[in-house]
């Protein structure tokens, strides 16, 4: 199988890497518009037969199986289009379009075509995301009652998207893969503090039809780097910290009873806690883009459809419509069309 | 100076043991309406002289000079107003009332009768929000861009006020404190997972008129308890991590500065960051509650207004009913009247 | 039953408490020779009959069955010793002596009396500790290999014992409750660093006739705290982490398999890892002392043997004899007498 | 300026690399005994002119000017002592010898041949490792009175030595440049728990002419990673945690100060405890590697003597040669030549 690679910047380098690791594939075009990159492609990954700055070569090229597309998210759909036009099969660079009608566009034209289309939604192939999800569809933690994400730093501002768009992708995909529900409304606050800059920090909350929600902290602007997500369910609860080297999943068994009773007694009463033991479960530590482009080529092969397909990644995109129109309208809280 | 201390709860028996600690002051009643109560009094504060379940004794005693008032939120107001007509100074067990018409009430009738009136906002008189207090004031963390409070932990369900009555006093307070402007508007939303209970769950933002802006969690369903306030400076940022037993508040020489620039120039170029040293500031290890009631006795003394006056837990209470609306009505943002 | 408590300063007070606290126990004496202390006693514990600074009036009260020692160690052999021969039940204060000698002597006189001799080593009736045993005695760490025992902080400077014999009696008694083996020598290091004082940080090493052994580092002149034990096994591995709030018992499923194999062959290829999920286990939290106390009245009502009998106090008593003697001659191996 | 690089094993990959971002030099050679490794050289270092198995070749060939020795420490005296005498400067993986008299040779040669002997103790070259010495030389933190460090991990079991030759190398070159005397003896005790295995677990006691004194505990069968040293200082104390992601380093205003009295007041009464603020200054975050080979090529060019010269790596060899004495002596002393 031929794959290209089409974009250098940031993470093109992780694909052509992954890529060129896994067997019976070979990345044979790597694309980019900065002829210095390409020289750093031709160091770097002599297996890299052709680099060149005319994406039509790749498109025009019939022993092309799939192109990855690592560009920014402005020319995600034009190119992605393109590639599925040409028979190729797709992965997209997360978020997978910066609207919803693209999104929506793309995956009906895959469907047409027949081909795969995937977005890299990275997080949700770790061993830490794997095994929540274990967690979550084995039962074992029960109804989930909130999400409740934090994914802040300093050093990260983007000028071209704003932290909803550039951070949020994240955690509303590992939202979406372990939450198996559709949420029905979402809103957002953020602020600019950055002068002529988009926004810098923003908050997130997305509603579902029952009282499971789930809520975001985005921040480029923060003094200290916290990656967590707090999961609370009626049986059990999650901490996931990425930032732990080792334990960065942990399940309570912890949680709460209420015992119908009479509304006169005393407060206090009602409630029974529970608290037992934590684990810290091992994780597999596969380098999750490994796992992913593996689970591409895969799904190309046996034509199954990716975890994070365009349906998936569609899924992301209207969240962060919708995250964005809430935030323009300070917060009120905007439906999800089904 | 004789005082009596109101309600003998929770929180009762520290403000007994406090005020009896301090200099030229007796605790001459505690009053509640449970006469076990009363009796636990008798054996851990043999020098109370007078315990007992009728409050207008207090009233009537003319040597008391002030009362405090620890009771369940809904009795404050008629206690606090009884106590003000017989001419006592009041402090008040924090959130001052449930509603704000009851703590505009409060605060007119304490002018018109010259006494004090105090809200027991305990955290103001911590060490650690003494210290950013004293960081704000100077200038040294610049224009507060941000103001991110986390406050969850497991075991706290109450039965008579929601989440957001019960935790978010504490850290409105602390924001008040720092923020030396005046909010305009508050949202939130909030859930309830425990049946026929109320919300254990609430996020609040609060607006300012400019970029400022302020995030809440509060939250009684969580494994694990954290207790984090970030502040996000145009000079410097604070973690105020109160579950550190020592380092509680770490201050970092960080940030961002914008460099006017030309905008069609390649992304990330106009942002530069700024990373420094970080410090954590020995703070002062009296007990809270010790400081405050020594300042509360101070204020009467000196006829000075408290820190936390009625004024002061007013605006904490308009916050709680504005966030209360919002989180009614799915998060709309509630202008609070100035 | 009725005790007295001999000795009211740091410990004495929680002494009190706790018997306080149990079914079917007065405190009827307290003893000190600081006549204001006696006075303490008199308001915060007005149920004990009474408090005297005379020692002799305690032991002629037949209707004492037991005294709790809780005064300086030099003293303990003498107190200890008059209580037994009066007929009383002992519980002393740790380390049970400052020799070996005098510890001999309170074991054979106990045994002679047919009186309960206890040691009070607190930790052993920890919930974490309990936990740490039970996982030894199960079977489920397998061999111990090691036990290395952190125990550091700024500011407990003692001016009669140095720094081994205030501190390092915790961690040889959490020691020698979980290591089902006699210790067969000790040596010692340390030093003072401060101008007629004695020793302020100090290394342990207990030595076993098989591999097995044990380290501890002692210190007063830390800048941060620390108390962590790890317990090495052939199956499973344990952090006894005791500044943490909830989890101060980790267990990991980790370890090392060696696979006999041809010398000749590359290096590492012999050894296998094990590295699995750690868990965390519920720990019972009671306050120890209470525990022990209740174990203490428990051994007395019952005839039975306590946990840390005189005997298994007299062997912390040597190990600290041989860590003196050791860090007297710079480090020697003292062997330990059976 | 040319180099060569011997042995292409865990370390030489990364000495090739920043030797090679160096302005002026070459990577001429890289040199190992396995075919295969060098066939991955060719690969990833394009640029690296030759790849052989054969050392003379490099000691023949007169344009190379320095060899870095990057093999099985048993390697190292002779392939250092070849390079020496054909006229090359040495840079040798640390430890730099197996024992003594062969570091001492060597040290003789390279001044007879006038050529720059170095030693690879990269700590020395790092961020955290140059603020210690700094604050150490700047006097703040004071008198030096202990330095204790803790290295253990599981997972690097070393079949051709033992933990003390693997991992104390770091921390006593650490120790060596931090604290500015010459240490007069070394004890250590250590322990193999896997049958026909070296030692996994030890502890190195090292001792000065005063009160100052060091310790290490080094364990390949650790849980948890732990790599901290504590240095405490009359004036200030340092934590130095390696495994924080930033603040690394942390210097506590702490102390304790002796104040002369009379031996007969009550205890505790002389002795002052000082607790401060506590900062975390920024640390250099260029690679480690990167400022020592700068350092190596400036010492040749310039004739200067380097940080870890070969006087500087013959003290650390001394005090392993004396642990792994003492250790088979059962930790008695042994002293140190000078």
């Amino acid at each position: 199988m031929k794959v290209a690679v089409i974009g250098y910047g940031y993470w093109g380098p992780n694909l052509v890497r992954n890529f060129s690791w896994l067997d019976g594939v070979e990345v044979k075009y790597v694309c980019d518009l900065d002829s210095d990159r390409l020289g750093k492609v031709r160091n770097l990954f002599p297996n890299v037969s052709v680099t060149t700055t005319d994406y039509s070569e790749i498109l025009n090229d019939e022993s092309i199986d799939a192109v990855a597309v690592a560009t920014p998210v402005n020319t995600h759909f034009q190119l992605s289009k393109l590639a599925l036009e040409a028979g190729k099969h797709v992965l997209i660079e997360k978020p997978m379009t910066d609207n919803v009608a693209d999104a929506r566009k793309l995956v009906a034209l895959a469907s047409k075509v027949n081909r795969i289309l995937m977005v890299d939604h990275t997080f949700l192939y770790t061993g830490a995301v794997i095994k929540m999800k274990e967690l979550a569809e084995s039962g074992q933690i029960g109804e989930i009652y909130y999400f409740d994400s934090v994914r802040v730093n300093l050093g990260l501002f983007q000028n071209d998207v704003n932290v909803i768009w550039d951070l949020a992708p994240h955690d509303l995909s590992i939202m979406s893969y372990i939450i198996d529900k559709k949420p029905i409304g979402v809103s957002a606050v953020g602020v600019s503090h950055v002068k002529d800059s988009l926004e810098n920090i923003a908050y997130i909350t997305v509603f579902y039809e029952d009282t499971t929600f789930a809520h975001f902290h985005i921040n480029w602007l923060s003094p200290i780097k916290v990656r967590q997500i707090l999961i609370g369910g009626s049986q059990k609860m999650i901490v996931y910290n990425d930032m732990e080297n080792t334990e960065k999943i942990k399940v309570y068994d912890s949680g709460v009873e209420a015992t119908p009773g009479n509304k006169d007694e005393l407060y206090n009463t009602l409630i029974q806690y529970r608290t037992g033991d934590m684990y810290a479960p091992k994780l597999d530590q596969t380098e999750a883009l490994k796992t992913e482009c593996s689970h591409f080529l895969d799904c190309i092969r046996n034509g199954k459809q990716p975890i994070s397909n365009g349906e998936f990644g569609l899924e992301v995109v209207k969240m962060l419509e919708a995250a964005q129109k809430s935030m323009e309208q300070q917060g009120i809280k905007i439906q999800l069309e089904r």
